[in-house]
């Protein structure tokens, strides 16, 4: 603790990309990489850290993540905009939906550099919460690719994300991701499972692989070949829109390896 | 189809054992081994196959399971006992968290054998059914071990089902089992998911593998030896007792491997 707390007093002054790295090396456990991450806001900077590789559910949980802003910012303002922040990015994320205790999301501003426009100061924590979100999905226990999954046109946006989790969690879809499989039937699912979302109807579904409609589809050759080549890269969007209304979310998570289960098989308490 | 309804009519005839297999062999898919099990009732028999591998919840799913008797009995009692038995076995199944439609459990009884007592029935309907599932649940996708997990003095069927399918889905729970690791800070955890049950407290919570407490504990060494090796084991049963009332359910599951990414990373559509 006392030297995760003299990495941020160094990070608080001259935000040395040098000691947010060995403050971000310092918090790791399962972590194989160091989570970074920065952004400009006027003369002030925002920088983040964060750990975490599973067991995210339902909120975060094991995952742990410290800003700092030399920018000038209200409590309340700083509170509530991070807030906002933190519900689109670390609390969408998902690993294996298993759940822990002390998930921690902090920020801490020195005022240091003067005020700045505070919903510049919001876009600039947004963008440095969802690099390391997807530094965390990215590396997440034993995966390979990081999967992005938005649910849009749902009812309200609780629906929207209840959508995006069933699909981003959902074993069947994780492992054929996995495979760079465009499995849309796992998709369609997936979708089934949110059983309480009695307005949703098959025949107006629609999703995507990236930018290419898979379902109601059909998939033409030219198609289909962009597409193989699409789900063997290290990042897969799959879009779903449902057409309920007007609300979105999106959710990140990672493919289901072998690898997963020899990390938590080997594992001895 | 007509395959399938041919071996039936064999088995409602003699039951050869020989025809009731041939028949499980037809309706395989994606399975290792045929499934059948029979019992005796009085004069009469009870014969059952199943097919299914994967994809079982929320009831059944892709599992398709047919019985046939030669017991005589009234189709209204044959009705209600059946569904009172599958509730408790084929519905009490999991193997993935992943969903299907197509679920089907059938009974026929042909009445060659002249009337039964019905308790007596029923108890050769619940072996018979709950081999099968058993046989399934240990051939998932996979699996190298059976799990079973009861949960016991629970408030409600209700919650005690809620839990144990908590923790026989949970991909941490079921990684441990696969690495032999008697990990009941992982079977906590899955309790732990459970945020409706706000009457489970942690400080009441007993958790044991096989016959041996692990929490509260404590384990002596004699105990982690005979644990460990009782992990070792092809069949692991795991008992939580909430102490939040008398009500009890049994749910089966199996660990997750490698072999089931494999299969279902491979598999292409």
């Amino acid at each position: 603790m006392e030297r995760i707390r003299a990495h941020l007093a160094g990070l608080a002054g001259p935000f040395a990309g040098r000691d947010a790295r060995a403050a971000a090396r310092a918090i790791m456990t399962t972590d194989t990489v160091p989570k970074v991450a920065e952004a400009a806001v006027g003369a002030a900077r925002v920088v983040g850290i964060a750990k975490g590789v599973g067991m995210i559910e339902p909120d975060m949980a094991t995952l742990i993540t410290l800003f700092v802003t030399d920018a000038e910012v209200p409590v309340g303002e700083l509170d509530s905009r991070f807030r906002r922040v933190v519900d689109r990015t670390f609390n969408a994320l998902s690993i294996d939906t298993d759940t822990s205790t002390s998930d921690t999301a902090a920020v801490m501003a020195s005022g240091a550099a003067g005020p700045v426009d505070l919903d510049a100061l919001e876009r600039a924590l947004h963008e440095v919460a969802l690099s390391l979100t997807r530094q965390v999905a990215r590396d997440g226990e034993g995966a390979t690719k990081l999967l992005v999954v938005r649910v849009e046109l749902a009812r309200d946006e609780g629906q929207a994300r209840r959508v995006a989790k069933a699909i981003v969690n959902s074993p069947l879809v994780k492992t054929a991701v996995h495979g760079a499989d465009p499995n849309w039937g796992r998709v369609a699912m997936a979708v089934g499972k949110c059983s309480g979302e009695t307005d949703v109807r098959q025949d107006d579904v629609v999703i995507r692989f990236g930018d290419q409609e898979v379902y109601p589809g059909p998939v033409d050759e030219s198609g289909l070949a962009a597409l193989t080549a699409y789900m063997k890269g290290d990042e897969v969007r799959i879009e779903v829109a449902l057409h309920t209304g007007a609300a979105a979310f999106t959710v990140y998570g990672c493919d289901l390896s072998a690898g997963y289960v020899r990390i938590n098989a080997d594992y001895t308490t």
